[in-house]
């Protein structure tokens, strides 16, 4: 048993949404809950802006069901930010807050952006004499951290991206026409995990099946290959189903296409984004019929088709990061999803260094794509079957997904309002 | 009761696919299988253009499971096409292909074109003294047929709109900037329909829940107007959520952006349709940043989030056809869905005819258009909100949807190839 400290909490969200990172909200309040050590339990609101700003909220007044219904909620339910903490005053104020309102657990939910800066906090409490135990959890549709095996977040935009690659599959398919490229845009600036996700669209035993051609910022893109592989595919079936990532690079890493960044004229004329390019490459060079569809938030807010697997590792994600705090004691660590050596699927948490995390880039590996440069090996399909997992049964309201909205109940302000410079 | 007509049924998919036209499909043939008089049960393959190439099916040679697993399998599993019959020699050829196998019953399941074709088929067949009757399943995911209250096909597809709306929408508020513009373009090139869906993303007495400005065809399009909305929206809240339907058209009647049509050179600089260009507008003159994500095909077959309402009457205006043809003897009309006077809503069958449902395009009332141009009333939400009433249970497999596949057992050929001029 770890020294005993007794305080409040404090947790913040970070970094794009997901669908199921307000489970690990959920696991986190459900586990403070069962610790006598933590005695208010408060939200951030948008992240560390929040903080620095004062923004909190009481999240024990939340209703049950209100907490309840976090785990199948999609956006990030605190409010989130993509701004990075830099100057020293800033750090100063976030501890002056912790300070003011007795907070000796901090929980971020975030990127690797996000576990830099509570990695930033935590070794500055303890330079400063602080007791403070700060806990990461991992968050991110994009899988690209390091030291976990994957990401809370990940196995629910693979689900979903599947799905919808097998559902226009068929519509393809029953237009007969010998031409068609369709082309579907998904998420990924860095590393290709989301597209080579949508491979789990393929029957087992059908490696013929759609998504014929898979483009990942893991391998250079050539626009010529690309026609060749569109004509191959074209030679031996009535439509060819491309998938692309975002992030498409060239040879020398350069990005090919730059959603909504050139503008031409009164809204005329701009690029929209790798699905728009490679249609344009293929109706200007083959004379062949393209269409695209980019799901662009929506695969990472679809919690009407997530994974109730990674929805499940979510929420225990949240309770691990309390339980290594108050339990354990540690501090400066995020916590990780470990696979089991089994046969069988399984999955438990352990914990890492936050700046083993903080910086880290994880790609697709180079063996588990085929020398095709175009499709996935079942190396890949063994490690990302099992994320998707199970369907997420969430009640509906007339029609629609139900969502959960917090009360928000404000935590009077101690300090000064925090000057921005 | 009608006279009795004994022969073969044939049964055939024409247009775009929709989520449940495999759901009438799988009506028509349960239903056929219930009556003596039809004695084969035929599919044709792409449409008009297999009956044309005598490429037909035997639709009973295929399992019970299969059958049953067509009311949740998105796509035209018989193929579909968009040809259209025009030459004389093409008509006759359809009759001969239906005199050779002493079809007796035609179902043709589709929009106004392919009524169009069947009413001239009818017509054909009626002039040469053939004994045929001819009965249209309504389907298109565009709900612009007149004569029916609404189309089969409809409910699903803005069942998945509203859905996303909603999800994305939580994503853009966690953001929590105040400058963002989420575009979300649908289909629906004539009439707004599916747009106006959108709205359904509301909760009950939240008016100013997203989507916040709906673009439809019924109202002409003023960027300046557009760029006015999208500022008042900001000023109060902190993302401006837009919806758009894909045939945007100015005071004039033309389209204002053509997904595809432009390429100024290797693939760089293209139009990427209605969405992309309200991106362009908002981001060059209010410096602004937008968002936009096209859901294309994927909303035509998301069947994972279709409306059991939907699916329902889909297979009840399959079953209709038959007992219009065999029990009531009924022949060159379509089946139409019929909104019942209660407060509860209920759905019954009724039949029109084929020549006035042929041409027609019913449009968006403009009594449902606020007068902002922008926004549905409630007489809008009275229509659609039953129409995406009930959640589909379907089978999964390695956690993606499980769809069927026909055997398409082939009808041996009896003619000579067609010769298409």
């Amino acid at each position: 048993m770890a020294e005993e400290l007794t305080g409040n909490c404090l947790i913040a969200q970070s970094g794009g949404p997901t669908t199921v990172i307000n489970s690990s909200l959920a696991g986190v309040i459900t586990e403070a809950l069962n610790h006598e050590e933590i005695e208010e339990i408060y939200g951030g609101l948008h992240g560390i802006l929040g903080i620095l700003k004062e923004d909190l909220v009481d999240l024990a007044e939340e209703s049950q069901q209100t907490i309840r219904g976090l785990r199948h909620t999609p956006s990030s339910i605190l409010g989130t930010c993509r701004f990075k903490l830099k100057k020293a005053q800033d750090f100063d104020r976030v501890l002056a807050v912790f300070k003011a309102h007795n907070i000796r657990y901090f929980f971020y939910i975030g990127g690797n952006d996000s576990q830099d800066t509570a990695d930033h906090i935590s070794k500055l409490a303890r330079e400063r004499g602080y007791p403070l135990r700060v806990i990461g959890i991992p968050k991110t549709v994009d899988n690209d951290l390091v030291a976990t095996d994957h990401c809370p977040g990940y196995g629910s935009v693979i689900k979903y991206v599947a799905t919808t690659v097998r559902e226009i599959a068929g519509d393809n398919e029953s237009m007969g026409q010998g031409d068609l490229v369709s082309i579907l845009e998904v998420m990924g600036r860095n590393a290709g995990w989301i597209a080579a996700g949508s491979t789990l669209a393929k029957r087992r035993e059908h490696p013929n099946d759609p998504p014929h051609l898979i483009y990942l910022p893991e391998v250079a893109f050539s626009p010529q290959k690309y026609l060749d592989d569109v004509q191959r595919i074209l030679s031996k079936r009535n439509y060819c189903f491309v998938v692309v990532g975002e992030g498409l690079v060239d040879q020398d890493g350069n990005y090919l296409a730059t959603a909504g960044a050139q503008t031409d004229s009164f809204g005329h004329a701009q690029l929209g984004g790798a699905g728009e390019y490679l249609r344009g490459l293929a109706q200007q060079h083959l004379s062949v019929k393209a269409r695209t569809a980019k799901l662009g938030i929506s695969q990472r807010a679809a919690a009407h088709c997530g994974s109730q697997t990674d929805n499940d590792e979510s929420f225990m994600a949240g309770q691990a990061a309390v339980k290594a705090a108050v339990v354990q004691g540690e501090t400066d660590k995020m916590v990780t999803l470990i696979r089991g050596d089994g046969d069988q699927y399984s999955c438990e948490t352990g914990l890492c260094d936050l700046e083993d995390v903080a910086n880290g880039v994880k790609m697709v590996p180079v063996s588990w794509i085929n020398d095709d440069g175009v499709s996935l090996n079942y190396q890949f399909t063994k490690y990302a079957l099992p994320l998707i997992s199970g369907e997420m049964n969430i009640p509906y309201e007339n029609g629609v997904p139900k969502f959960v909205h917090l009360d928000k109940i404000r935590v009077r302000r101690l300090l000064d309002p925090h000057v921005f410079e």
